[in-house]
């Protein structure tokens, strides 16, 4: 799942609910910050005529004359960006990894024999100190399910258990449906609910709000007595495609079995009810949950020059749900910090620092990996410079958001102007993702690529999130973002400023 | 399915192949005629002062004034229009019967509960002549059936078996795949199809060339001894929804069977070829040809004041695919005509001849229904002064087709006027449906409603055809169109003429 819904900060229902210190990462919600003379200064202390020049703030129009941060780094920017956009390599590589393992849950077969084609695949692109690292993750296992419609008619009802969940005893559940439109109908409702499957058919408001049904849905349900919850897809827009995700259990209640249907059967039942029918449904999952796996964290870097211990860490989620083959979902989020690390190397761009590309795993339904690089790193977070996370589907990029000091947010904005001929120039205030989250609350500055999300959540934890999905041009110039970004911030003569 | 592509005349695959007369149905494809002032003369024998007003033409600005037919009809317009505008009947009545009975294959019997329950509300909406008249149809069923892709890994292919495909042999087939992208290829490739399962992976180009491949790839790839043929499923958008439709067999070939996979799944495999992996397919369908059954047209009428036995006829396709709930194609076509004709009816509204609503059966994989209904009203075709189907998912209308004399479509132009204000005025030359297919090619002057297509086949002949893709306002619009055209038309003092 992605993190943030694109230039908002709305974290995702899991990440705020269950891991710790995510919920509660250094998200700035106020209102865009503009670069003052200060931050420029104190960002370009190595670069000549600095105080000369106006602060940078965000130019938009073509005509803005370059600062001396984007005239020192423009050359090497170009040859990225023209690397970047010279053919299909990220999708090509995305494509032939994801139908090479398919979906990659944590505690899956092919997750791990993902990993290790990814370990053994940026070895051969000559990246440098490839390795993994071990990371212990959930393994929740959907099993064989089900649901069906029985009265008013019997017809089968598509469906995807949420991830988490428990199944039902042997032989499903065969209940009456209680249709609520949100949590507040169903408090109303109460007394209605006892015995009988509640299915939640709010409509799409938004990811960040429309999740929490997602997240929340089983909780309410039991606490009225309900013997299972259902989900309409947290979706805008749907082919009869159910949507999982995560759910998670509050400590107290009775874990009741939750799934998701369709937009088109939650209306469906809805409308049923409205018109005065008894809806019964059988439901039956086979969902559990095993004891922990191992698995690994991969990645591979570009070693710096001057201070190669000091870190700008890129990466995405090498996890997915187990439906399609999570290219956009996050594959591809991957695969574009990799390439940005190979065109560096390739084009002999080694950066002052060490740019590291980490392929996060078990962000779906855990983030265990962003914990483990945190706990594996954390005598090393001080030199993390900065982290920068792709999980928004590498669609048309538009810049990124970033989670930081108002100095280094002048400077990354200054970065920023360095793509804008691929329109990424836009580096908003607040930004982040879910398996940076763990050292962003350590106080690592955090990046999110910011795309265009029009698309996203239509294929969003779906069958449908496959490499079709992603457009090659496109990735590619996600390539050339991340590449820009990471290459300036890693090779800037003075360190990104922390604090104020 | 619909028959013709949105202003355009192309046919479908079907009707085309199979259905004789239909395939050479009198389509214009000239350019649009201009109405001349004879036309006009002709049409407006009976109405005063018509030699002084000047020819209709298309009108499209607002202040074009209104022509004596316009200004008669006007009032009579407003009325339909309003009353039709003013509640969401049409919908929820679409809703109401889709939700209750689910799909409706030919031979099913869903289909017939559907067909008593028509009958039951159009006498209950108090329409006049309320009665159905017998057809056979074929009836073939899919069974069980499924598609498992075995190399280079195992992965399950979400599928759809063509309508009309014989079943696989117990068991089912395994084979190597050989994806190619146009019959073209696979004559350059016929020495490797033997044995294989050939899958087209044709790019959609429009429904009227890529429908082709769902017709015909069993028969080009039985030509070259393949033993099944699969295709991409025909469409320009998917969440890996498969989409089936008719297919039909050569007589002379062998028979084998055939089935669509998602865009997504074909695009995969098209892939995994390219990379030079060997692609086999597991295909299990259990689809087979029962006896012809036992259904039913199913029709109600507002009779004429002057001359009830000529008649104007609309409908549209009662039956569907066996997927999805059949709400936008074509459940939606015959509630549009349906609730045209309560209207006029709840209005007041009685035209000088009869306006007929018929449900036709079989659209989908006969046309059975609309041969029916010729050869029952052979003796009265003379009499049928217009057909109008609606068969295009009643979306934003923007008028209809028409096929028929110059002087004819110089009538129906100006009708069309007088739904400049939903935007629906727009009369183009060329239009019809394949139920009225086989009238239309006896001489009956034909019309389609033509709308907003963008999203048609994004849901055409899949699960996602349900009623919730469907806006109530533009299925308003809807009936706003079909009653006014249909009650001026069936209310004109003279008949609409035939021949040029």
């Amino acid at each position: 799942m992605r993190c943030c819904v694109p230039h908002t900060a709305v974290w995702c229902g899991f990440a705020a609910a269950n891991v710790p210190g995510s919920g509660s990462a250094p998200v700035r919600r106020g209102p865009r910050v503009r670069a003052s003379a200060l931050a420029a200064a104190l960002a370009l202390a190595a670069v000549p005529a600095r105080a000369q020049q106006p602060a940078p703030a965000t130019p938009t129009a073509a005509t803005v004359p370059d600062t001396p941060l984007q005239m020192r780094y423009r050359a090497a920017a170009d040859r990225l960006i023209d690397a970047a956009l010279a053919d299909s390599a990220a999708w090509q590589k995305m494509a032939r990894i994801t139908d090479t393992y398919g979906h990659r849950l944590a505690g899956s077969a092919a997750l791990e024999r993902a990993l290790d084609d990814i370990l053994a695949s940026m070895r051969q692109d000559g990246l440098e100190n490839v390795h993994a690292e071990p990371a212990m993750v959930p393994h929740w296992v959907r099993g064989e399910e089900s649901a069906e419609l029985i009265e008013p008619r019997r017809a089968p009802l598509p469906m995807l258990g949420l991830g988490g969940s428990v199944g039902t005893a042997r032989g499903g559940i065969t209940a009456e449906v209680l249709v609520v439109s949100s949590f507040e109908e169903l408090t109303r409702r109460a007394a209605d609910a006892r015995g009988k499957i509640v299915l939640f058919d709010e409509v799409w408001q938004g990811y960040g709000r429309t999740v929490q049904y997602r997240g929340g849905a089983a909780n309410a349900a039991a606490r009225v007595g309900a013997v299972a919850a259902l989900i309409r897809s947290v979706t805008p827009h749907a082919l009869r495609t159910p949507h999982t995700g995560a759910m998670h259990y509050d400590s107290a209640g009775t874990r009741i079995p939750s799934a998701a249907l369709t937009v088109e059967d939650a209306m469906m039942l809805h409308r049923m009810q409205d018109r005065g029918q008894r809806v019964v449904v059988h439901l039956t999952m086979g969902a559990r949950t095993l004891p922990d796996s191992p698995s690994q964290n991969v990645m591979g870097e570009i070693r710096g020059t001057e201070r190669p211990d000091e870190v700008v860490v890129i990466g995405g989620h090498t996890d997915s749900w187990d439906v399609g083959s999570g290219a956009m979902d996050d594959m591809g989020g991957v695969v574009v910090a990799w390439e940005a690390v190979r065109l560096m190397q390739r084009l002999g761009l080694r950066p002052r620092r060490t740019v590291r590309v980490v392929g996060w795993v078990n962000e779906e339904n855990g983030t265990r990996g962003g914990e483990a690089y945190r706990d594996a790193h954390r005598a090393q977070l001080a030199d993390h410079v900065l982290a920068i996370e792709s999980d928004g589907g590498v669609f048309r990029p538009s810049g990124f958001g970033f989670t930081g000091s108002d100095s280094a947010l002048a400077i990354v904005r200054q970065i920023g102007g360095l793509l804008r001929r691929i329109g990424a120039d836009t580096v908003t205030n607040g930004g982040g993702g879910t398996d940076i989250g763990p050292i962003t609350a350590l106080g690592v500055p955090a990046m999110g690529l910011n795309d265009d999300g029009t698309r996203y959540f239509w294929y969003h934890h779906t069958n449908a999130d496959t490499p079709d999905k992603l457009d090659p041009r496109e990735m590619a110039q996600c390539v050339a973002a991340m590449a820009v970004m990471a290459y300036v911030v890693a090779d800037l003569p003075e360190k990104l400023p922390r604090g104020r």
